[in-house]
């Protein structure tokens, strides 16, 4: 296929390494002539632009690999290019009413969204590997699930990425699930660090509190755009997590220790399906 | 030296395992004769005891790999056993009023306890592995911090079996951060995984869900005796915690993108520092 990639950052860089490798024609749109610079000299992408987007009608698929608002902007300036057998896709950690309007920006093309499950706490195309996609959840969300070709596009790349479990499922069903394992997640860690207080933690930490706060590390700017598309969500799965963990104070202060180890087990059932 | 371990599991193996391999006589006991049987035929002790305590007046160093409760039970009933020149120590994750009851029933011999910062969401000696233990944090806390001999002989086991930072500090100090780095983050990750209320969450996870909840997988016999002995500043850290959440919680309710973006900037930060 002729790819484009708009965005040549950590996703979209790592998009075009794997992809190129599977020799697809790809090529690169990004505001930053580093990038792009990068992403040649790499093989990632055939040629690249930063602004000229004819390029995107020469193409069977682009690949938004920007934020939200600016995907919504992006499809607004150039709906002009885009043609009837297009699939126009991107990558964003929400869905919610953006893509609704994605839909209708993209014109004669048909747009489906979809979502990488994998990333890294890095920013930029230096950091690209496609390897990071490997095994990892797929999640196809049509908004008409008639779309059967171009989700069909989007199943191959998701196979030549080496993704894993690959899930076609509804806009809605997508952010009520992504608030939780994703979104909550991020607002947990990050609530986590910055309840730290002390200068010397580092001496007192393991791995469990590496792992359970690396995502504390966050795109910013990213990351308030996709918590406040999908605030809603968001919100309920807190309150609901505020709720297990009224459970485990209740029980700590009345030194029920039936109860904990009934929280204890519960937790540990539940994780265990989840091992890979 | 000539170490007696007491309680032959995951934590008792692995410093078995890992001081045979320095060439130090490792000697055990534990209830279960299976433990005992697969600890010397993987050549982690000499040999191994399970109602015949005799071997410890040979020791020079006695470490106790078993829970909070068991540690005094033990010290009770086998106080008779432990000679002047001897350190007794435990591997507990929590010191509080219990060390200072352990130290009085060392009687002769000095009792300074410490906390291996390491471990794995597994029980029992088959999954025993002293590589856990590279480079990890090792936490010395003495209630006498003149007992430089003792101190002297927990550090050369850490360096043995190739921890990292090692910190001689007071068992207030210890627990106040444990209550932080540790206990908070298993009562965080048990709570996110209890309030998952979907059969396929599964599909919709990612690394950041998975390296966040690993730890819910808990020993909850442990871990119930761990909390309970810490409560108090586990509840503090808590409500802490909860600080941090409910501005966040406030920032998404108001749409304030700009109290979100402070948020992740500041957790980015803090966490940084952290990378090793």
């Amino acid at each position: 296929m002729k790819i484009c990639i708009v965005g040549l950052g950590l996703i979209g860089g790592s998009y075009a390494m794997g992809l190129a490798l599977k020799e697809h024609e790809v090529y690169g749109i990004d505001k930053d002539m580093k990038a792009i610079a990068y992403a040649k000299e790499n093989e990632y992408i055939i040629e690249g632009y930063h602004n000229d987007y004819s390029i995107i009608s020469k193409c069977d698929c682009i690949i938004l690999a920007i934020y939200p608002q600016a995907i919504l902007h992006f499809l607004q300036e150039h709906s002009s290019l885009f043609l009837p057998h297009q699939v126009i896709t991107d990558v964003c950690g929400v869905k919610g009413s953006f893509i609704r309007k994605a839909t209708l920006l993209a014109g004669k093309a048909t747009y489906v969204s979809h979502h990488p499950m994998a990333g890294k706490e890095k920013i930029g195309i230096e950091y690209a590997d496609y390897k990071i996609f490997k095994g990892a959840n797929f999640l196809i969300t049509p908004i008409d699930d008639r779309k059967t070709e171009a989700i069909q596009v989007l199943e191959r790349i998701a196979k030549d990425l080496d993704f894993g479990r690959i899930t076609t499922i509804s806009v809605e069903r997508h952010d009520q699930m992504i608030g939780f394992t994703s979104q909550l997640t991020h607002a947990i860690a990050v609530s986590l660090v910055n309840s730290d207080h002390d200068e010397d933690t580092v001496q007192f930490i393991g791995d469990s509190y590496r792992d359970l706060t690396r995502i504390a590390m966050i795109n910013d700017a990213l990351w308030s755009e996709l918590f406040l598309e999908n605030k809603e969500y968001l919100l309920k799965h807190i309150s609901s997590f505020e709720e297990q963990l009224d459970l485990l104070k209740a029980a700590l202060k009345q030194n029920d220790k039936e109860t904990l180890k009934k929280l204890f087990n519960q937790s540990t059932i539940v994780r265990k399906k989840m091992e890979k």
